[in-house]
């Protein structure tokens, strides 16, 4: 018999209930008689377990978490009474007993379509309803126990960005950093890696980057993605050698039980010097007006004018979270089970904060040919104000 | 102007040329007129450079390499004059002026529905033809160059194997392990994390795993998983201590160029005891009796068949790969770009082994309740023999 499986807390019953509920509200709302999750997050979020296994909600009744692989563990760590199946074919039956049928709701945004097809087979349906929207939503908004795994995850970025402080010294290069950090967080307690939702989306916990390679960004939605070591990847901390006087930028990403955290600090050995003095403090100052003003009920392209204006006024419109052609468009992206939740912060989605939703928020400047600086922190958002994550200052660290 | 941006080799432009004419020929016999590929691995097998990219090869004439971000990245990175587009719905006047149309054939193994939809629109088209199998078999036969880049990532394997020897000690954490050879990899060189096709698919770089949590599988499709440090994830080294007389298992993925090696070593402090001195002789000899005989040309049953007979001989057929619900069904997997590319050595698939597969091939023992012990190497596929990518010996290493 399997008993206590890690450290971690297991999600709480009303906790799933509470999200399920959640859930049949919007599925009734869209008309989606029953929803099938196959997602590995997702079915983590509903039932608390990420074993080989299938969860199906009918908007009346009770949901059906169907376990394939591995049984044990998901009695352990789940409290929805998981049944153990032997394939995904023997769901259909299943169904066909307890009455499910109609209009089914699946996660259409990653599904791939081979996957799909069998799964209208299975269900002998013709089409599927997206719930993907309906489930993003829903995990936009965080539960005050959500919060609690979210600060955990905070406290492995503290502890790194302290750690860093002693660590990063002129000479090393990106890619030593990186790999002791990483270290760091792992002995700390780090989960392993970070996840993000869709095709082609890929992130490493650490992005260590300085002077030029923070200056040439990939393919992916970043604004600082450094070169990487491989063109296979294309992003990420490269053999690139500390200078003084310009900053090491360390973008790092706690996970905790799933959460996920993302925060960026600058270090720098010697003098900070121009044009990244006049960055930090635009980055800086951006962070500490947002700080100042908004919370739940405003509008987060509110934020990513106000943010600009700054940047404008000190002269930096054009480096704003990137240059040219491979800007990006947000300055912030929802955090939770994926690095790219809702909400975005951007000049184009007019999305309305509500209590709950945590953020990152990255105020960065690419210097093309140079450089970057930037500052990331993490924000829950409250009824009155911004609460930040974790508690690391975000003064830049001179080594 | 970019120039070498980063210290791996860039595809040569005859290798491309290869696999492109390669990919025509079996479109061609598939009755497609043209490819439209979207998954990064693949368009970095085609095109050389990840960038944000769609990749079109009519089934004559010229291919298209269609980059929205970061064309200045695909200039440097590949030989195939990369042009740059706005956003995806550019091509479908690209392909009108070029004259491309009729069947498109399309990567449906990882596509989402969505954005199949999103394509499908694009394009003009009701459906598309599944090149999937296709890709996948073009690309489960390497050329030299490719041996060459796994051989690389070989190394890095080599070297984190050896320091391994020479930090393990009783007492220490699984994830202090894992961090700390983690660590020596990245310094190593390697690219930073490894991929796996398909949807839930996940891995880490390293599992390291000892007695009881090494018994503990996942959902995952592993033999030896371990139990991980939260139910988030399900899998990975856990914060188990090392004991003396029971083996920790390090099994870790080298990554070069995007190219992926996997193997397993086996350390121990004192005295390696039954059961797993016997699951260690039984793996060993499966490896030397494999290594004896197979070569292109056989069928990749016959290997499982043969190990699974020692297995039984030696009494531990109820062990091998696992035990009761949770074995799995495979010793040897594929390994290129991704970690779960053909072969599958299974008793199931009737592959007959080609020269220039790559396979890792892992017998494994798993004792319930105790622990578990395995190696695993990595074989080329060559015309008489096989050969193996690392020289790092199968002992078991006492620590």
């Amino acid at each position: 018999m399997l008993t206590d499986l890690s450290s971690c807390d297991y999600t709480p019953k009303d906790e799933l209930e509470g999200r399920i509920n959640r859930l049949k509200e919007g599925m009734a709302k869209q008309g989606v008689d029953y929803a099938v999750i196959l997602q590995n997050v997702d079915l983590f979020y509903f039932t608390g377990s990420l074993q080989k296994s299938y969860f199906i909600v009918p908007v009346e009744g009770e949901p059906l978490f169907l376990v394939e692989k591995n049984i044990d563990r998901a009695v352990v760590e789940s409290p929805l009474e998981p049944i153990s199946i032997k394939r995904d074919k023997d769901v259909r039956e299943i169904l066909l007993k307890k009455g499910i049928r109609g209009i089914a709701g699946m996660e259409l945004d990653v599904l791939p379509v081979t996957l799909f097809r069998r799964w209208k087979t299975i269900l002998d349906i013709k089409d599927a309803a997206d719930i993907s929207g309906l489930i993003k939503d829903l995990r936009s908004v965080k539960s005050e126990y959500e919060i609690s795994q979210l600060k955990k995850s905070g406290e492995i970025c503290e502890q790194v960005f302290d750690f860093a402080g002693g660590f990063i010294k002129a000479g090393m290069r990106e890619v030593d950093i990186d790999a002791e950090l990483n270290a760091e967080g792992r002995r700390r307690g780090h989960q392993g890696f970070l996840r993000m939702r869709g095709l082609n989306q890929e992130m490493m916990n650490i992005y260590v980057t300085h002077g030029r390679s923070g200056a040439i960004v990939s393919g992916a939605d970043v604004p600082i993605s450094g070169t990487g070591i491989t063109h296979a990847i294309s992003q990420g901390s490269s053999f690139n050698t500390v200078k003084p006087g310009i900053p090491v930028i360390v973008d790092y990403g706690g996970g905790y039980n799933g959460y996920i955290t993302d925060e960026t600090r600058a270090y720098i050995a010697g003098e900070l010097k121009e044009p990244y003095l006049k960055g930090y403090q635009a980055a800086r100052e951006i962070i500490e007006e947002t700080s100042s003003w908004a919370k739940a009920g405003i509008n987060a392209t509110e934020i990513f004018n106000r943010a600009l204006k700054i940047a404008k006024r000190e002269g930096l419109a054009e480096y704003f979270m990137g240059h040219g052609s491979t800007r990006v468009g947000f300055i912030g992206h929802g955090l939770g089970l994926e690095i790219n939740e809702l909400p975005v912060i951007t000049p184009r989605h007019e999305i309305h904060l509500k209590k709950g939703m945590v953020f990152a928020f990255e105020p960065k400047f690419v210097f093309p040919g140079e450089g970057a600086i930037g500052i990331e922190v993490d924000f829950i958002v409250r009824e009155d104000f911004l609460e930040r994550i974790t508690s690391t200052p975000i003064d830049i660290v001179y080594v």
